[in-house]
């Protein structure tokens, strides 16, 4: 098996899989007075310190959550219902994962005005249309760091540059869950942050939202007393302590996966009827997008499964909708290119080795595909 | 040890572990269209249709969360926005947790009628307070199964009744975190229903809310199409596998409890400066609370750690505030009476040689408190 699915999810490390059993043993709950609750907390505590130093940040605002779903919906929904009173101007992009876009379009039913930014065609957020679009009611700009179809890196310390000069009432939300672990996410500079396990050789099921300062959202959910109120009920502590082990292995730099995504992207040249879509040059080495031209993306993914080999069309999480891909159409490509598109998304863990055969594979399935059309 | 705070949370089974160590190896994202993906999908259905026999509910109304907090929230939020229309008014009982309460709490400040029903002196909901105020621009009437400091159960037979007859269009929803598991919560008849895999020896961070009509309910989090789009992000695959192979070892049945809590209240009962709280004629057998009067819990609860037993004062998320129980002060306790309780919760894998053992404890060390104090 050759898995090149890794922007979905990855296999918890072993060391993911330790910390997991090892909650089941440090069993107390957190919020219990006696030693074993006292051990639960220590240990959730010492998490989120590990965590939190891998994002630069101050470990007192990061709220664990049940994944990037909750964290970025909280981000959202926080931040705006936060900042109410100053305004309900909000701006997100046209390619953000559907946990923010869904969050954004409910705010729009309940009255707000949100302003979608486009991109250019290397699928980077357009920043002369961002300038344009921020004001001094704006509340809200939620701008992803790295793409989750194409890998792009989006230039989010500009972005944060123009909020500051622009939008001083504006919460800048970033969410990080395709970057964190693989870019240096230290120096964003955003107020909220979102991450995930899952990504990194974590468990499902945990993720977190990094909070500056908790007077810039409400929280999402009510309750008990846990993580000062911003996001009460008793804590994953078997998925928080898997989080810190995998985050513990991430080393935030993405020069191995540049260099795979670099020879993947050579290989694959080889079939001349192949775009690849999205910059080069502002790319997180994780993620090669590339659309085989006249092909149906299912059809390549299911051959080339059925010799070991696991990619994906578009994002997980809205792969059984048969709507053709929000990132690829901001980006302006045609619908022939987007029905081919395939994303192959690469791990530290990936070998060169895979990355050959991988390519020698889906080359030969497009070809074999191709003939039979 | 001896571990008497299950109501707070318990050990994972063995066979939770390994169903979260199976899930590290189906590691797909349910939602990917290739063999991993289906895969981990199948698991996750199953563990589905597992967990819903045991509430003898249709697997398609159950909507797996972060825990019990969320899936709280998700009944008490997502009921009152989804019947807005039809009116504001919206009944929930002073004994519920906190994950209902504040929820509730939130509604008046977004303008809700909110009525709190009181409870006889024994701890069950007033059913006469509940009638007079059922009304039919009701929308929402929240009241648990089993009280979580208690262990009393409420008389939701008789409310299900109450509300088909005088609250046509409300919804009822149920809090059955601590019956699920230890009795047989398939006839309740609740429209919403909340359970959590941590109280049944399964892995704190999964929990899950039974809708019976995807109507009755606004979703509290938006993204992915996973689990209807009613809550959306990747699975907790791990922590739902472990869910359903702790919920296959629950039996429903409550007569050894009944009998443990009873021979409990029995050895405690030489000590004559105590008030046992709650019904007797209606328990779930789980818990024994219990006034040392004179006595403050907290530091008999620490005097009885340092011999190995572990109770707790009050519910654990609520444990860090220095207020009194507000389900004892709800029944009519007096501050010493509330002041010196103990929760004392059991669980199925407890012994009656640790009944006894705990019950010497505890009297010893309250006599010696009594004698320094």
């Amino acid at each position: 098996m050759i898995y090149l699915d890794n922007a979905a999810t990855t296999k918890p490390s072993d060391a993911a899989v330790q910390a997991i059993i090892q909650a089941a043993e440090a069993f107390g709950n957190p919020s219990s007075l006696h030693g074993l609750g006292l051990e639960a907390e220590k240990l959730v505590e010492g998490a989120r310190k590990t965590i939190a130093s891998k994002l630069g940040a101050d470990a007192k605002g990061l709220l664990f959550t049940s994944g990037g779903t909750e964290a970025n919906n909280t981000a959202v929904f926080g931040a705006a219902r936060a900042k109410r009173k100053i305004g309900k101007r909000v701006i997100t992009s046209k390619i953000e994962h559907p946990s923010v876009l869904e969050a954004f379009k409910q705010l729009e039913k309940d009255g707000y005005n949100v302003i979608y930014i486009g991109t250019d065609s290397d699928g980077r957020v357009n920043l002369n249309e961002l300038k344009s679009s921020l004001t001094d009611d704006t509340t809200l700009v939620s701008i992803m760091h790295v793409n989750n179809e194409t890998g792009v890196i989006q230039p989010v310390n500009e972005i944060k540059k123009l909020i500051a000069e622009n939008a001083q009432n504006a919460v800048f939300h970033c969410d990080c869950v395709q970057s964190f672990g693989k870019l240096d996410v230290r120096n964003i500079g955003a107020d909220l942050i979102t991450i995930s396990a899952h990504k990194i050789h974590g468990f499902k099921g945990t993720g977190a939202l990094y909070v500056r300062d908790f007077r810039l959202i409400k929280p999402l959910l009510y309750g008990g007393e846990q993580q000062r109120e911003m996001r009460p009920g008793t804590e994953n502590v078997g998925g928080i302590l898997a989080f810190a082990a995998a985050a513990e292995e991430t080393s935030g730099d993405n020069s191995y996966l540049l260099s795979l995504r670099k020879r993947l992207a050579d290989r694959l040249s080889e079939d001349k009827n192949i775009k690849f879509n999205g910059s080069d040059e502002y790319n997180s080495g994780s993620i090669l997008n590339v659309s085989f031209v006249g092909i149906k993306a299912e059809i390549l993914l299911h051959a080339a499964e059925a010799r070991g080999v696991y990619v994906s069309t578009g994002s997980a999480c809205s792969s059984h909708k048969p709507q053709p891909s929000h990132v690829l159409t901001a980006m302006g490509l045609s619908a022939k290119e987007i029905g081919g598109a395939v994303r192959i998304s690469l791990d530290p863990t990936t070998t060169e080795d895979e990355i050959d055969e991988a390519a020698r594979i889906l080359i030969e399935e497009a070809r074999n595909i191709r003939r039979y059309m």
